[in-house]
């Protein structure tokens, strides 16, 4: 009798995004002549910066031509992506990362997803909370948690990124193996100092843990004190997987592609405690499950590091960027207390009351769609997040409407 | 401790294509000035066909422009898509399949690698030998498998598939859970029947089995009286899921698209024998793990339903299966039994002698280089696979060659 992954019967429904959906809809019955205004999800709204449309339309010529033609590619993805990768966004910021321990992907979802499948299910892993709900879920259906109860999975250690610690993660106070960091953070838009970065650094090396980090949203990082790989941090070869998109940098949420880095000295252990290189381990999964990205959408995305690309996309997240710093001070000024914003694209406001009954509020008084905290998380109780990516008009709308109806 | 998953260090490494090329840059370094064809790898050569090349043109042209620009999209795929695949693969041949039970994704080698993640570990598989080595190595890596031994992993068990049985697996006699069958084959070429086809379907159902059906090679059945998907038998839509690609249909190896078919009545069990419905368990994989196919390859796709690209996409596939043909009576005409190369762009040769030393002769005497077929498992012994995948001409050549080395 074929049975099923007992695991998946674990998994909690995907509650917010169909709860947000059904009281948005409820609210344009009512009101059909409402104009609504969605800072909800993540999603970009620029189109392909002109240098990636014009390499996505070669790489597409080439494929038209048999001498031009390319059939399977290597499964990492293309040299000439890889390299332009490692020089511009590591060597170029003196972290010591080479072209072939980059592995170029359809997606920062996928990768992270598909991680865990690297490591023993009975290990131990620290998420934090909030959190982006992927992390959580690829781990309930692998089996390495138990029963969901009361908000939470068991068998998972939770690292609390509350007002408390700055919206920062607590470290573990139990024995942990798999960490996973998000800077700059989704859902929180907060960022991490070099020394913050260096304490989680430290801490995997002393435990032999290993750091999973999430770097999709370095681009919006401004400060320049800000490390926007974890390879900027002394000692993080051994201890940490990078993961990278070019989902928000040049507007590829439709396109796909994005990598991971995994570097040659980066280790896991054997049931004897040898140490065993994840480079070899993630290159036998990536070529066993993946086939590479399309041509054209490599030669779309290497265009991000030509002079005109990197202006472009550059220009781009400004204006989200831009966005975000208008959300911000509309905000405070409103006495809202608030983290992310800058650096990031994201706002993660302390709503001073029910998360749900605020979001309603803004819904019903001023026609704006937020995503309330508590989809991601028991941290994200009080707390919403405010996403940058919209129309510059369309946020200074929102914003307008939504002073006018909470002054 | 950070521990790696154990079911890794199993894993043979991937011996059959790299010791093939290291033949391959022997034969060179000895003969500098040889001409070497290449029917080995099965990678299509013919370039994209016109109507996709326009469509795929189409859609970068939708990313450039913020009013048709798209940013994330459904998970599964459009719905011009899926409706497209629905009514004119499923619907067109009386295979009652609909649009929603089609999940488009970026590849064929990934679905049948993922789709056994939503299975228990400890059920019993069943698989053809030889073998497409993706089905094999993912079920070592989710630990379905003991260590290997002799040429072969414990726990499976394996369907020998050899002159014996014309080439088409063997019922098991043990209890088994999950059956993966592939036609037209990959490496043999070998097809199966209507009846052939369901007495797995009635097999499935009377043992609660589960059918994998991996139809990537579909487009080049020509015999009316072969069933093109395993939905054309009854019974069939509660015990399979079927996988179909473009890669070798529209040439899309190096685009990447691909889609599997779960219908909404087919089950697996829970522990207590309760039915589970699939379409859920991989709904909630796919949207969990995958962002969904680029917009552009997308239309591309799509434009192989139109009657252009239908026009097209058969133009190619007759002239892959004419190079099939071409293969087949020169290696007759020498006197060779086989298999395949019929409604299939791969010959399976019975060498009559060892394969590897087979090999060895096309190489060196005839410049031709091919796979052996040891590389797919026990009973590929003494077999070669022979790829239609060139141009016409280097077949042509490739043959005369073998014929003036072997004769």
């Amino acid at each position: 009798m074929i049975r099923i992954n007992a695991n998946y019967l674990k998994l909690q429904s995907s509650y917010l995004f169909s709860e947000i959906a059904n009281r948005v809809a409820a609210h344009q019955e009512a009101h059909p002549e409402a104009e609504i205004i969605k800072l909800g999800i993540g999603d970009v709204t620029c189109p392909l910066p002109p240098a990636c449309v014009q390499a996505f339309h070669e790489g597409v010529d080439a494929m038209a031509d048999e001498a031009t033609f390319r059939g399977y590619g290597p499964e990492q993805g293309y040299p000439f992506l890889r390299e332009a990768i490692a020089a511009y966004d590591f060597q170029g910021r003196g972290a010591d990362i080479s072209a072939d321990e980059i592995f170029v992907s359809d997606g920062a979802k996928c990768d992270t997803a598909n991680i865990q499948e690297l490591f023993a299910t009975d290990i131990t892993i620290a998420l934090p909370d909030p959190v982006y709900p992927v992390y959580l879920d690829t781990n309930v259906m692998a089996g390495r948690t138990g029963a969901f109860q009361d908000g939470r999975y068991g068998g998972l250690v939770y690292m609390a990124s509350d007002a408390a610690n700055d919206y920062l993660p607590v470290f573990p106070e139990e024995p942990v193996d798999l960490i996973y960091l998000c800077f700059p953070n989704n859902p929180t838009g907060a960022t991490i100092s070099a020394d913050g970065l260096k304490a989680w650094v430290e801490f995997a090396r002393e435990h032999k843990a290993l750091i999973l980090f999430d770097a999709a949203y370095e681009a919006f990082i401004r400060d320049e004190q800000i490390p926007r790989s974890i390879y900027e941090i002394e000692g993080a070869r051994e201890v940490a997987i990078e993961f990278r998109s070019f989902s928000k940098t040049a507007g590829f949420t439709g396109t796909r592609c994005a990598y991971t880095v995994v570097p040659k000295s980066c280790r896991a252990f054997d049931a004897e405690g040898r140490p065993q290189a994840l480079h070899a381990l993630w290159t036998r999964r990536h070529t066993t499950k993946f086939n590479g990205v399309s041509y054209p959408v490599q030669c779309a995305a290497a265009a991000v590091y030509t002079p005109e690309g990197l202006a472009q996309t550059r220009e781009r997240v400004d204006y989200y960027l831009n966005n975000a710093a208008v959300v911000r001070q509309a905000m405070a000024a409103l006495g809202y207390s608030l983290v992310g914003g800058e650096n990031a694209p994201y706002i993660w406001l302390n709503t001073e009351e029910d998360a749900w009954a605020f979001f309603d509020r803004l819904l019903n008084q001023a026609g704006v769609v937020t995503t309330p905290g508590p989809g991601f998380g028991r941290c994200g109780a009080g707390h919403i997040r405010i996403s940058a990516f919209n129309s510059a008009a369309n946020v200074a709308k929102a914003m307008e409407r939504i002073k006018t109806a909470l002054q």
